[in-house]
């Protein structure tokens, strides 16, 4: 499979702010991109220079995009199994058919970390009411009842106090299958955005440490604050995911920071198998950008430096937050990034604003 | 006029890479773009959310161009006069008539520099031999016989050594309107990229040094190595050359560093009413990029900082400079910008690389 070069063409499916920020990424290397996604209001459709508004059951659309492309990727793990084997079969898509369908079942993508000895949370399958009053029993309260697939944003989930109804908590999700997982008492989440070439080289940007407002990411903090031991078992434990996976692009690992003994230890939380809201501060902050990043990774390219530029922080811009967007033009040093989206619905993304200060 | 806000549209007239590179810059803050150009093989038309192919005199595109956009801007400074008036009577556009007017013929523009009372080579408009003979004998050789209009890059212009035959510098440049400039001794070539405001806020980037290669710029270094008392000098110039053209957007002014009395001063060489290769490194360089400003300054929003994070070289990749993409991509710390340019003819402008350097 020979690396595709500037002037071709970069196939991305969903047409999100993500998908938007790897167009762009693009674009700079001297890459055409082209757009697959069924919203008519796709945010990367403005910056593409191809586009398709059809479905990701439509097998004829998906064949005839794939073949107008070089190489393939996504910008959200839901897409489905079957779309993604449509578009493996006749071009590279990267990442892998694997490291999407392990990471979008929660229950499989918990398994997967386990068996390579990476902690987790506590977790157990739950396929029905009686089923969960079982792994209640074993895993405790709190914990957390999560649908397998399709959550995102802190949707898809109900938290089990000690009060709470399991059966109340089943019904919330209607009976979708779903995974129990044990309450983490954790001091901060952190998360590695890392690449992995085809090749195997594999790059950490510097750990961030996340906060969250209504599950939502709040603000990413560069460094993250935790001492260089937890860090490199941070790094370590992304590097093992990427190369069990044999990953291709960028991947984010969402951790729990803990203390066992007086000691930072790091407990995996998600893998999302995309360039990530919690990256976003590589734009200004490191020497390549993740979606830079990404790019390269797909197309078989080597990797830039992930160096960091100094301490960042990076705010996201949620819903109204972005009314706020001529004060933040005139905010010295102030880097605002809007992407495009027509309507300022509560709890939407609309931009994010990254801040970079002088190396401490 | 209202300024507009996110989600507004910006029309591009030109679709080259500085098209290009304003419309990523644009898409960055949740703009929407509309490129005119008539070349089928715009480097910005991949990047834009819609495009117009249609010829610079086709009045009837024009006015459904304009009545689709909220703001005009242009990438080349041949903009013709009638198609400029015919956007300009529709929307605003920025920079405005005559600022184009100005700098778009060379013997305007010189003779608007001087009644500024700042220094430039010495010049005379020559529109035949008889001329030509006449602007010699005051002017003396070295000279350049340039033409007032369409020239770039070297392009439209023909030394004049004292050996060299009068009328062969003539025909040579067939006949169109031309301008006999004096040769400058210089010591640097340097230029001031800097924004204004409707308001009149202006910011310059610092000073950088030029160097060029077949008429073609080939680096441009930042800091540009000159005395700081020039280098307020050169900054003052051009802001009273944007003040006097109430000049809106980013412009260029290339200058000679000469040195007068054991001091350094500038002279004026050309304008370029927008963004300008010898800024393509503001993309790393700076806080704000030159093209982020030309979007922030046409669109009515404050300027950002434009602090340098560095020192900083930037390299043209010229023709087959760009197959060296692989190897640059490898570099750590090269910044490598390409512009989606099918065909690398000699003397093209494919991309270019830019390294940032710790601050001395």
């Amino acid at each position: 499979m020979s690396p595709i070069g500037p002037g071709g063409t970069l196939g991305i499916v969903g047409g999100g702010q993500l998908g938007r920020m790897i167009a762009l990424a693009a674009a700079r290397y001297g890459l055409k991109t082209h757009v697959y996604c069924p919203d008519p209001d796709s945010p990367a459709f403005e910056v593409a220079g191809r586009h398709t508004r059809r479905g990701y059951d439509d097998e004829a659309a998906l064949v005839v995009f794939a073949d107008q492309v070089d190489v393939v990727t996504y910008e959200f793990e839901n897409v489905p199994r079957r779309t993604a084997e449509i578009l493996a079969a006749r071009k590279p898509l990267r990442p892998g058919v694997i490291a999407l369908a392990t990471t979008q079942d929660r229950f499989a993508e918990k398994s997967f970390v386990a068996k390579l000895g990476i902690p987790t949370a506590p977790f157990r399958a739950v396929g029905g009411e009686a089923d969960l009053l079982g792994a209640l029993e074993e895993i405790g309260r709190p914990a957390v009842l999560k649908t397998r697939r399709f959550g995102y944003d802190g949707k898809g989930q109900v938290m089990i106090r000690p009060e709470t109804s399991a059966s109340d908590a089943w019904r919330t999700l209607r009976g979708a299958p779903c995974i129990l997982e044990g309450f983490v008492d954790f001091e901060e989440e952190v998360s590695v955005v890392a690449a992995r070439t085809v090749g195997g080289e594999f790059a950490a940007f510097d750990l961030c440490a996340n906060t969250h407002s209504h599950h939502i990411l709040d603000t990413t903090r560069v460094p993250a604050g935790v001492s260089g031991e937890a860090e490199r078992e941070a790094v370590a434990v992304a590097a093992r995911i990427a190369e069990a996976l044999d990953y291709v692009g960028v991947l984010a690992v969402e951790m729990f920071l803990v203390r066992r003994g007086g000691e930072e230890h790091v407990v995996v939380n998600e893998i999302a198998p995309r360039v990530h809201n919690s990256g976003h501060w590589t734009i200004e902050g490191a020497a390549t950008s993740q979606f830079e990043q990404h790019v390269r990774a797909v197309c078989g390219w080597p990797l830039g430096s992930a160096e960091r530029r100094g301490r960042v922080e990076m705010k996201n811009l949620i819903g109204h937050d972005a009314d706020r967007w001529r004060e933040l033009l005139g905010e010295p040093g102030a880097h605002l990034h809007l992407y495009g989206k027509s309507e300022a619905r509560p709890g939407r993304k609309m931009g994010h604003v990254t801040r970079v200060f002088a190396k401490p």
